[in-house]
Formats: structure tokens, sequence, C-alpha cells
């Protein structure tokens, strides 16, 4: 077929549509936040019919996640950086993390959606099953490699990598204190003490 | 006077009304949330008007700010436990607040507090000059105790306390696990490792 009869491309429409309701769910969480965000305003924004969003997504968690997931490219598959250097790993893994909540868009999405799982029991599984918990074994699988080259002792992981992000998340949610890439040098120093066989 | 005659007495009357309303902002916390509080049902739930309330406190974060800290006990002052076993001292610490936790009312009360400060940056100042500053304060002091005996480095405390406390808010706000007594151990026995000399 010429290349200037244009037809129609359902499989890119869709893909156009769902680029649109994810930007629109983002938009909205961290301007709105999670709670009065509503399946309408989002189709709203995005130009779709609510139609279209139910046909892909049951509910506006799964919408919200998804549009997290997009935003922080975990929807490519979570790895966590292996070099030969695991203090380096684990330092770009929280500077990484303080560079994204210094954006206070990203940060307002982010805070609304753990505030949201506080009385939301299902968002929190459906957080942890798609985010948090491969997210905590792909950490514990770096440090299982850290174990196997007797680069570290072998610990309770499950502790360990709560050390790891609790005293950033801890920081950030309970305002104690700014977050700074000297701090996430002094926790992971600290960790790899703990750690050190 | 004698005994018999019953005379008004104000100071009495007073330290019930703020007894009651305490009470009263605590159920109301825990029942339908920080959020949707009001001073209005406060006061009618206390039995006291609307002005008793504004005569000690000035805003419903200050009145529920009293109850959070008349509920732990933390009006009396906060001390942390200084026995001559930093690790009993650590444990009791952590063990005591997953206890406090177990009680759903409370568990409920504490998590739309920490939720109500994600979008309140004057409540969260409160807690954080009220409660978290001063404990924190009180945890590092005990720690630099320890290491005047030459029993912990002289690491960054700020970071350290951060740890302690973080794997455990972690694990609870984010809801990526149960927390127990084993738990407990666990994240002292890695930070005791992190400050061992």
């Amino acid at each position: 077929m010429p290349e200037h009869v244009k037809t129609p491309d359902p499989a890119r429409r869709s893909e156009r549509s769902r680029q649109a309701i994810l930007t629109a769910a983002t938009e909205l969480v961290s301007e709105v936040g999670y709670q009065k965000l509503t399946i309408e305003g989002v189709a709203s924004r995005a130009g779709v019919g609510k139609q279209t969003i139910y046909r892909w997504w049951p509910d506006k968690g799964a919408v919200v996640l998804d549009a997290y997931l997009a935003l922080t490219n975990a929807d490519a598959g979570l790895t966590f950086p292996t070099t030969d250097d695991l203090e380096a790993d684990l330092r770009l893994v929280l500077t990484s993390t303080v560079g994204q909540l210094a954006d206070a868009s990203f940060a307002r999405f982010y805070r609304s959606l753990l505030t949201a799982i506080q009385n939301d029991e299902k968002l929190a599984r459906q957080l942890n099953e798609r985010l948090l918990g491969p997210w905590l074994e792909a950490t514990k699988e770096r440090l299982r490699v850290a174990v196997r080259a007797g680069e570290i002792a072998d610990a309770d992981l499950d502790a360990a990598v709560d050390l790891f992000y609790g005293s950033f998340y801890y920081r950030w949610l309970l305002r104690t204190g700014p977050l700074s890439t000297e701090y996430c040098d002094s926790v992971v120093a600290l960790l790899l003490r703990a750690l050190r066989p």
C-alpha cells in the first residue's frame, strides 16, 4: 500500500490513548492527590471515554500504579545496579531517589500514593505486589551477589534492606530532616559497616 | 471550711474538662481520622463549649498532638531507657512500639497523624518540635553515653538513629511486612554491628 494512503491503525491509536491516560493520571495525582482523583477526571483530561479506561484497568489504583511505574521507568523491568563496586551501586540507588524527590511534582505524586495506602489495604497490596516487593527482592539479590563474593556477611537481608531504605523514607515521610547526597553516603557507610564480614 | 460544704473548684473542673477534651480528640482521630476531626466534634463529645477548647489550644493540630503525647505518656517527659545494657535498651524501645501498634485503635490514631503531616507542613513542624525532634535527641543522647563508655564508635549518630527507627517505620508505613519482636532483634543486631568500635 502506498505510504501516503492513511489508514486507521488501531494498535497505534490504542497506544496513544494508553499514554494519554497515564499522563492524565500522573498529572492529576500531583495536582489534586490520589484520593480526589476520579476515573471521570482522568478520562476527561485524556480525551477518552470512561469505558476506554475500564477496558484496560479494573480501578483507579491500577491506573495510578501503571502511571507510577511508567514515571519511574519501572515498567521496563526493575534492575538493581550491579557493578563490581557494591558501595557505588547502593549510593547510586539512594542518590537517584534523592534526585527524583527533588522534583516537586514527582514528590507530590509519590507522597500522595503513600498516603493513600495508609487507608486502602487493596492499593497497599497492589503497590507491594507490583513495585515494592520486586524492588526489595532485587535489592536483596544484589546483596546476595556480595555475600557470594565474600564482600559482606551472610546477615538477615530482610532487615538489611529495611535499614537501607527505611532511614531514607523515615526522614522523608516523618519530615524529620533534609535528604542530601551526604546523607545517602552516611546511610550506605553505616549499612556496609553493619554487613561487613 | 467544713469538708462537707462543697464549693466549686475551678482548677479541678478545668483539669476534668482538659482530660475530657483529650479523650474525645483521641477517640475521634481513631474513629474518623485526623482530617475529618473538627473542633466542634471534639467539643460536643467532651461536653464542653468550642470556646473552652480555643482558650487552651490554638488549633486542632495542637489538641491532637497533646492527645497523642498524653496517650504515649510522653507528656510526662521523654526519657530513653538507659541501663548498663545498650542492646536491651534499644530492644525495649522497639518492642514497646510494636506493642503499642498492636493496639488497633492506637495504630489508627498514629497512622492518621502521620498521614496528615504529608499535606500539612504546620502539623509536621509541630509534631517534629514537640515529639519526634526531642525523641531523636534523647535517642542520640543514649548513643552518646555508649560512645563515651567505649561501647560503640563515634559514628554519624543522625544517620544511626534514622537507621534504627527507619527500618521499623518503613515496614509499617509502606506495609511491606509484619512487625515482630524477632524483627526488632534483627534491627538492633544490625545497628550494633554498624556502630561497634
